[in-house]
């Protein structure tokens, strides 16, 4: 999946792939390349779900999730960072009458050590697999890596390996999760590359002209990628999981792969599958402000899973935009703006005590809380979070390695 | 390999892809899915030599061939069957200084019977092999007949096994012969799908535009298809033989075909790999004459192997264009035209005596030799073609074609 800014992209178009309806002026850009804000808070996200044509998850959604599972929802999902779905009641209703379902994300491995946005559809995916005991197909998507990117496809494959670990690290169940690398899979499995044929029969280049802002001079190993991203859709795609049954699957992903998603909610009918439910989740803010998303190859701006405590809170610090007065005295007079501070906002994600989160949030508003505090108390949730990381990614060995990355029976209900 | 008429393109171009130059009003329509002459001796072969920008084969390389192989060349070169190639001098100056070379064809397998046509590369392709000791490895192309033909993918991968049969009856030996269908062995090869994406990122929509006439209806399938018959000229596309050797390799083929190894050719240096030579054979013409090229959607234009003795006398005394005169009393005074005539033409394809061809090719010119006669030969000639195939076809059991069809290390030098 992508990830980054490309420089050669700059559509953005709504749902159904209707090139004819692109961004205005004074619209967020977000598409698998580019996200753009022009606002301090960030993208609009309400405007985004009317634009996609998506669903809002809804207290009614969220209530629901915690009627089906008897579990209270993952705060990500119940602080609105997952934010907009797609047939997520079906996927529920169909759990309730005992019809089963897998869970699909993706990786585009672009540098060798993930950052903290890419945690978060993971974390929500293992919240996901263990509330719901199903299996969760990973794709590493090095071959789109290599076409996008000035990288070499020996290159994009180490670096899938690499980002392997980190997923690994956040702690799937190795009896429910597979995780691939295109580059392995599509020339290890015939009935992946069968459906790929598939699905790229139904597909125009018109089709993924308007959705992804192809043109002429795009190279045709993009112009077919599409279809790759989709295939993991289609269960059939790993007869070793589920034979050749035909299983709905749910995506949790970011909103700027939707486009993907769209396109392969088209395609799955007509090829007798049933389209695959989504849950959105919004953008991990790059540390200077919401207005671009955090991304791996603005090296100041991102906290890479493998930063060093001194390193995290240099960059926290000195890099994290601060919804804050000039001078203490504003600031108590004043108070902060929890809307615009980027150390706020990662505690959303990331600081798991809801009553504490309130706490801040009053506290940072009205200026009880100083600037330099709350960036104190987010340098002390993310280091354990860090820290633990590594130590769990450093027992990824090569053999725990190849125990998730083999095509193989997974079990489940 | 396409091998069919196809609606959806109209397109001929040139060598390199210059879709500025497109075939004239007055020139032959030939690209990998039309083959269409207004003339009754069917395509100028010398002004696709121009067009294509391709070098003849003349008495010069003829001779080369035969002082390096020490042996007679094949009927099919000798007579201009063989007509074009691209760096055949480069293969022969190589193999003389002892570098190995191997060869490339390929079919695209759209009924479950291959006809008399298709033999012609693959015939020649044995003696090649027989003469030069060098492996061939043989694409069916089961994904590109889904992609164009209105035939599932199930269906175009059953008949790329029957048409692996017929492959197998023609003789190639065991040792030295891989036969792959594209939906098994791209997802059975790691290799091969990652040489896929290394062509596919050279080559843009608009290059493949050119080339083969797509459009913005194009299904993405379609448009990256180029790249999956590209493949295989790069010898690491197959390291069960050739490991991580890079290898020249040699293709016969129907010129049609050449407008996907021109794209082929362009690539191969940017990949580190040397230009594929080629050599192109002429088109084995329709029954009804040499406008078309024989095609298995016309079952009366065409003859199949699998043909009974009695099918082959109808269909050629019904159906084979005459270039005789419409009386025996014209035909005796007159002569025949041997330019025009279908039956005259096969046995350039099938009759290995030369002496016996031109005693043929007199008495038929001076109206000695009736058409019903002249008929009457060919049937006399084909009927043993025929039968002795299909009695060498009935012996391919499972087992040996899972021999030939297995990625596996073969014998050569």
């Amino acid at each position: 999946m992508a990830g980054e800014i490309a420089n050669d992209v700059n559509h953005l178009t709504l749902s159904n792939g209707d090139s004819s309806v692109n961004s205005g002026q004074d619209e967020d850009l977000v598409d698998p390349w580019n996200v753009v804000s022009k606002s301090e808070t960030g993208v609009d996200y309400n405007k985004l779900i009317q634009r996609f044509g998506s669903s809002k998850i809804d207290q009614e959604l969220i209530d629901r999730f915690e009627n089906v599972t008897g579990k209270k929802v993952h705060h990500l999902l119940r602080r609105g960072v997952f934010f907009s779905h797609r047939d997520m009641h079906t996927i529920l209703t169909n759990y309730e009458s005992g019809k089963p379902f897998y869970l699909y994300t993706g990786r585009g491995p672009s540098s060798s050590s993930m950052h903290l946005g890419h945690l978060i559809p993971f974390t929500l995916c293992k919240w996901l697999q263990d509330v719901f005991d199903v299996p969760l197909v990973i794709q590493l998507t090095d071959d789109e890596k290599s076409l996008w990117k000035d990288i070499k496809v020996e290159e994009a494959h180490r670096l899938a390996y690499e980002n392997a670990k980190d997923i690994i690290a956040i702690g799937f169940d190795p009896d429910k999760t597979f995780i691939f690398s295109d580059l392995d899979y599509v020339g290890r499995c015939p009935e992946f590359y069968r459906n790929m044929i598939r699905i790229q029969k139904c597909v125009t280049f018109n089709q993924v002209k308007g959705i992804f802002g192809f043109d002429d001079s795009t190279v045709i190993g993009k112009i077919g990628f599409p279809a790759v991203q989709a295939t993991p859709a289609l269960s059939t795609s790993f007869p070793d999981i589920f034979g050749d049954k035909k299983i709905q699957c749910l995506i949790p992903c970011a909103i700027d792969q939707d486009p993907y998603f769209r396109m392969t909610r088209d395609v799955c009918p007509r090829l007798g599958f049933k389209k695959p439910a989504l849950l959105h989740s919004k953008f991990f803010p790059a540390l200077q402000g919401a207005q671009t998303k955090m991304s791996s190859s603005e090296a100041n701006s991102t906290i890479f899973c493998c930063d060093t405590p001194k390193q995290l809170k240099n960059k926290i610090n000195k890099h994290a935009f601060s919804g804050g007065q000039a001078t203490v005295e504003d600031h108590r007079e004043l108070g902060g703006n929890c809307d615009i501070d980027i150390s706020y906002q990662y505690l959303i994600f990331f600081l798991e005590d809801d009553e504490k989160l309130e706490q801040i949030r009053k506290d940072y508003t009205s200026g009880a809380l100083l600037t330099g505090e709350l960036k104190k108390i987010l340098i002390d949730v993310l280091t354990p979070v860090l820290t633990e990381h590594q130590q769990r990614r450093s027992k990824v060995t090569d053999e725990v390695l190849k125990q998730y990355m083999t095509p193989r029976k997974l079990n489940f209900k």
